[in-house]
């Protein structure tokens, strides 16, 4: 039987302390129902009380409905001064509605004196009486010790009556935190075995990455007995960042035989990686640990040689059991199945022995080393290769396209864009506003093919992503411009477009967006009556 | 007396197997210079043989004059089946000039019949054989052990085999190799202290960092009895990189208590860290450990009031040890403390106390509400607490833009900006053409801004970043531009602008990035002679 290791995931809270880092109340809750997916234990959502968006945040997670995992509350021991019952933070917490809470208290005596400004003794009431407000409201706490290292290492005696009064108080869980990320392995090892000697609780880990070794303290006090590790997708969170759970799982499951998630949801790990970095629009790093793209990309000529032998000889684990793949960079091998494996998906029959499928290959190729994606945009990836294998028929062809945008004084930004769009012989010519040049031209194209498919009216777009490619470049700089669109709000497909220019790169998008909407639909085209010709003004050509 | 540690380089040929790394010969020579200013003892240039570049390096890095570090080739041991004095590569060493080479050999049996497909017998005198002729000619001889710990976990006694022949052949090193980087500290700890307790030659440790514990398993041998540690700058390297000596060193040096580099090198950490990245053009990682821009950034406003008190609170170590600075953000999660210690490192006396700051104080909370972000955008912060306290002259006022695209069929977009703008009672009207609608509007303001300010010439963008903030509202959502702008290349600001369009939001940013390049240079503005007058068709109002 496998020791269980509890997954505490801390990226909605912790996470978006790192610099740069803003996530919606929308990103959160898709972050909280992937890392769900993953199988993580306790998701803590954020601070409620300490911003509007929180408390939000904690209302609608309600309707998740996840699986898995907890939601968990986080927030502080009671001020001093006030009782536990009077304090508004805690309260907040109360009203989030949530199952399992985690609060945190001072275990360093100089933190205490000198950042709090209080007593030893009164921070230590603090600590029993908070914990014990909470548990008698019949909620799961766990109680995290800040600075428990280095207040250990100032004054162990402290330290150790801080955790032992939560325990006291009836906390379900201790939970010890490197908060300043300074702490080595040893250090981590010893300090968690004599808690885990001296204290009946169960024991937790919440390690930060200063001195490069939060994935390596982490491991350590498991092995010294801590069996709930707090942590961070990709690592996330303020100054260098918290524990990398996306390293700490494998570590923990592949290599070390505890239980964390299932195999199946251990797949998920590459995949749930560089969504939380698309979502979070924080430009992955090739180079990481198990899930990066160069994890397990070989250079060398000897590497690969070897490789093709025996994986093993380059390979610390099998790249498909965290979801990732085997690259060869100077092989063309790896590129190929990829697009193989996705066309499969499409149920595309696509032959890299066949001509149509080697020039498919080939022009993906070309259009990956030009900056496109194809990763978020599978809508138009199918477009691309039905295009290569002669099974699209366009159904209308754009003449031009002209947006103007003026801004006079004080006044708003006036943004207007034309579209002459042609369709089964017929030109429509259209004009709209909109907010911005591109919501103009989505707004100009939709009004001229509605004209002659009425039920595009139904279709809209969710989402609208730009990225820049080479940011050295500052506005001449290539952009990657990725939409999402939907018709039902359910099913959705997401399109690409690259360019040095924002709103073409953008047009590209919108264009494949509406293609893909309209794929195989050639016949059904309306006619465009009399009158609908004369109130639009058509021109036939 | 410390015990002194042993730095060996080889960001030079293991940082370049890193996807995407290539440095030209002249990239090498000035990343070897900085190398030696840093303090590290063995510098290892490449693999003379495997290409021209590498022997060019060699050649001509004898001119360089290192004060510290010994130029260090790379190689393998004799192929099977020649003699090491007929062995091209070994003889392409002893050509390169070096005083030390690092020659690896293979410790896995596996490795030796599979991969190499030789014999466990022949692979022993390889290794012997070419240790010795190397030392023969005199040169120090480090003994690569490639696989080490993967071929002692499988076959323990080979994997001692291969080391003792090295050492009794006279190599100076065995440096012991986790090539493959999955093992970890525990292991890499009860192997190296066996080693270091049979085997009477020095020991060498050399890790990757496919499990995220590259760094701990460095420490962890030195623990165990190493006394030279190999590893590149920023962890470059193949797959997830090699060993980061950027966090090794002072790790070792600052909470260890073994000598490495001196203290006054080692405030060249950081410098060293953003030269290597420069040179090899890859972004900087900013919450990289010790160095990055963001590993002694505060956020949370509860860190910051804290560190106003006392920076031990929540700083592991002095950020000037290492060469890097303390910042404190300013964002929605800070409280008045982030916004009174920015102004104070500003010199700019903000008082929460008096109605101007509070007034100030309400105001970001109320951009910080629409979406902007000051964290990532000092100048427009500055900008903003500048006109609170009434200490701001506009330099400029803009009259109006305007932006035209067009495309017609396949031709590519045209855009043209125009832009009119007045100062000191004159107003100039520009038109530019661009790469897309921002660039066309920072090149007609850049334009206009000129005729008063000429060395504004100087000025030019050099990062440009898009976020969009409410993603559900796709194109008609609000975005977030951050514009970071230099003169010489070396001090930079960045601005933010936020709006629905994206066009707007890019301006805002703009003309901030101007304004704050022009802060205070109210007066200065250069009078526009008549004939330029009428060169640009000024009207006169």
């Amino acid at each position: 039987m496998k020791t269980q290791i509890f997954i505490y995931d801390t990226t909605l809270r912790d996470g978006t302390q790192g610099e740069g880092v803003s996530l919606s109340v929308d990103d959160k809750l898709k972050i909280a129902k992937k890392l769900d997916q993953l199988g993580v234990h306790y998701i803590e959502g954020g601070w409620p009380g300490s911003n509007p968006k929180d408390m939000e945040f904690f209302l609608r997670a309600k309707e998740l409905k996840l699986k898995h995992a907890k939601i968990t509350a986080f927030g502080s021991t009671r001020r001093f001064g006030v009782t536990a019952e009077a304090d508004a933070n805690l309260n907040m917490i109360l009203k989030s509605g949530v199952e399992a809470v985690a609060i945190f208290g001072k275990s360093w005596d100089f933190h205490v004196t000198e950042a709090l400004g209080t007593t030893l003794e009164e921070n230590l009431s603090m600590i029993y009486e908070s914990v014990r407000f909470l548990k008698d409201k019949g909620l799961e706490v766990i109680y995290d010790a800040e600075h428990f290292f280095d207040g250990y290492k100032h004054n162990p005696e402290y330290a150790m009556v801080t955790i032992r009064k939560a325990m006291e108080a009836g906390a379900d869980w201790l939970t010890l935190c490197d908060t300043n990320g300074g702490s080595l392995p040893h250090e981590i090892s010893e300090i968690v075995a004599r808690v885990c000697e001296e204290v009946g609780t169960k024991i937790g880990i919440h390690c930060h990455n200063d001195g490069e070794l939060a994935v390596a303290n982490s491991l350590a006090a498991v092995a010294a007995g801590a069996t709930q590790v707090q942590g961070t997708i990709n690592g996330l969170g303020e100054r260098c960042g918290n524990a990398n759970l996306i390293s700490i799982i494998p570590n923990l499951q592949l290599k070390l035989g505890y239980a964390c998630v299932s195999d199946e949801q251990l797949k998920q790990l590459t995949n749930t990686s560089r969504y939380v970095y698309e979502i979070a629009n924080i430009v992955p790093q090739n180079t990481q640990p198990f899930v990066g793209q160069s994890a397990f990309a070989h250079k060398g000529g000897m590497h690969v040689s070897a490789i093709l032998k025996d994986a093993e000889t380059y390979e610390h684990i099998k790249p498909e059991t965290v979801g990732n793949t085997r690259r060869v960079l100077v092989s063309e091998l790896s590129g190929q199945s990829n697009l193989l494996f996705k066309a499969q998906e499409l149920n595309i029959d696509l032959d890299k022995n066949k001509p149509e499928g080697r020039a498919i290959i080939q022009k993906v190729k070309e259009l990956e080393y030009q900056g496109y994606q194809y990763e978020g945009a599978e809508a138009s990836f199918e477009l691309l290769v039905r295009k290569g294998l002669g099974d699209y028929e366009e159904v209308f062809t754009v003449e031009s396209f002209k947006v103007l945008m003026e801004k006079i004084g004080e006044q708003d930004v006036v943004t207007e864009a034309t579209v002459k769009v042609k369709v089964n012989g017929q030109t429509v010519h259209t004009v709209a506003e909109g907010n911005g040049p591109v919501n103009a031209l989505d707004n100009a194209l939709r009004k001229a093919l509605e004209v002659f498919f009425p039920d595009l009216k139904e279709m809209y777009l969710t989402d609208y992503k730009v990225r820049v490619l080479s940011e050295h470049e500052a506005t001449a700089s290539k952009v990657r411009v990725l939409v999402e669109s939907t018709k039902d709000g359910r099913d959705s497909w997401s399109t690409v477009g690259v360019s040095t220019n924002v709103i073409e790169a953008s047009w590209e998008a919108l264009l494949d967006s509406m293609r893909y909407a309209l794929l195989g639909r050639h016949e059904e085209a309306v006619d465009i009556q009399l009158e609908e010709k004369e109130r639009l003004g058509i021109l036939n050509h």
